[in-house]
């Protein structure tokens, strides 16, 4: 069992609901010891769990981070919040991610992991013209040595390719043999278990049949594509880099449906078990 | 019943067992009636099928496509052929769609179909950097209108965004902006159901769900990841633009397991299967 910090800051969305359902599964009660920083303790009652009462939603945020921080807990598990409501109490609010990164001064990454698929992003929330102006070899390398440590073990890391067929050896773009082979090649200097550059179409139905842990995409829908059309509700967004795991489920606060009892409490079952997993 | 002619040029790879286990297939037997193009009638020899013997491989290709043309049959499809091989008899073959659209005069573009989700790429083989510079609302329109056509009734056809969250509102690029909206509104204006631009990772599942009939998907792997991932065998490579339907399995002449048995004919009959259905 793991002790898991639960931030539940936006009481307007489905945070609360799909926290309590969560936390009553009985998988996740078999693995996880949470404590649950929220502005109120009210929609916990049932639980008979430790709620931590703190002001606003970031301080929910940041609160369940210190936890983290202070080791009174093994992993923190972020329920979805409204960047809007989130940067209305803090104007240079822009997301969980920023918010943590900067709070622990650490450059981080993004991971998503499903049942069948694991799949880290080397750049994220850039415009595609950029992509192939802005990747680098150090932050393909940076962000396959986060996901090898993540994993544990000898995890098999498939590096994407940037163009159709991996450039076809040069046919559609140099990227591959500029920026992609070099990274490579520093991972397995480093003893990291990486391959490629491989195709995109062609790697993926490899990587769910089981030919390889984790998948490097190089930007955010050759990544994001794959893994939410496989298990959309099972797969958790995974922040790599922070002093401690941090799991979140990859929806948001779906306002239009909360406190009517229709809220899916598998993602974030998911990603509770997940935080639990990665907790060391 | 329709009338299929099938190119089978390519006798070093499994293309000959391939078409022969196809043919013998119950599916296959009820809905097509095939002429096979190819150097040699003896590999169908039990099959008691019309076997058209043609010279070279892009023999094979041409005379399939002119009993197209000629109304002797309702569609074509082509076994895989190796392009280095077509090479050796004609230097300027980089392969099959550009041999037909040239032979016929015409632009066409891709359409990968499957049983789950139907793509069609507004670019193809072309290195990512150049994408977004490339990229028009013109052949938007174009490859929508193909597929509009080719799909019959009133397809409700998704345009995928270039960007992540397709821009988000502006945020990372203005391609959905400048290209891809002025496209959808053209495709409306000319009564066609589109809509978009979409976030590509949030459209697939929708799509898969059954709320879109087509993807327009802008670049190859936006495209062609998701359709390989979710049913690699039973997906069909389908050229719009012809004067008559094409389909082809989308894998290649796998040399090395010729002849021995191992090959699964089953993309093959699921090419059969589609000429069929798109045969008017």
């Amino acid at each position: 069992v793991k002790r898991i910090a639960i931030s539940v800051g936006d009481t307007i969305g489905i945070g609360s609901e799909i926290v309590a359902a969560a936390l009553a599964d009985a998988r996740v009660a078999s693995r996880v010891d949470g404590t649950i920083f929220a502005p109120s303790a009210a929609p916990f009652a049932k639980l008979n769990a430790r709620v931590v009462e703190t002001k606003g939603i970031l301080g929910c945020v940041d609160a369940a981070a210190f936890h983290c921080l202070g080791k009174r807990a093994d992993a923190l598990c972020t329920a979805p919040l409204s960047k809007e409501r989130g940067a209305r109490e803090d104007a240079s609010f822009v997301g969980h991610t920023e918010r943590l990164a900067q709070l622990c001064g650490v450059r981080t990454a993004m991971m998503m992991s499903g049942p069948r698929l694991r799949v880290v992003l080397a750049t994220n929330h850039l415009q595609l013209s950029e992509v192939p102006k802005r990747l680098t070899a150090e932050q393909i390398v940076f962000v396959a040595k986060l996901a090898h440590g993540a994993l544990g073990g000898a995890p098999r890391i498939a590096v994407l390719g940037l163009n159709p067929h991996a450039g076809d050896g040069g046919l559609f773009g140099d990227e591959e043999e500029r920026i992609v082979a070099p990274a490579i090649a520093q991972l397995q200097a480093l003893g990291i278990d990486a391959s490629g550059p491989w195709a995109a179409d062609g790697l993926y139905p490899r990587a769910v049949k089981g030919d390889f842990d984790c998948v490097v995409a190089l930007y955010h829908d050759q990544g994001l594509v794959p893994v939410k059309l496989l298990d959309f509700r099972e797969t958790v967004n995974v922040t790599l880099g922070l002093p401690f795991p941090r799991t979140s489920p990859d929806h948001g606060t779906a306002d239009d449906i909360a406190g009517k009892g229709l809220a899916d409490p598998e993602p974030m079952i998911s990603a509770l078990l997940m935080a639990a997993t990665l907790a060391r």
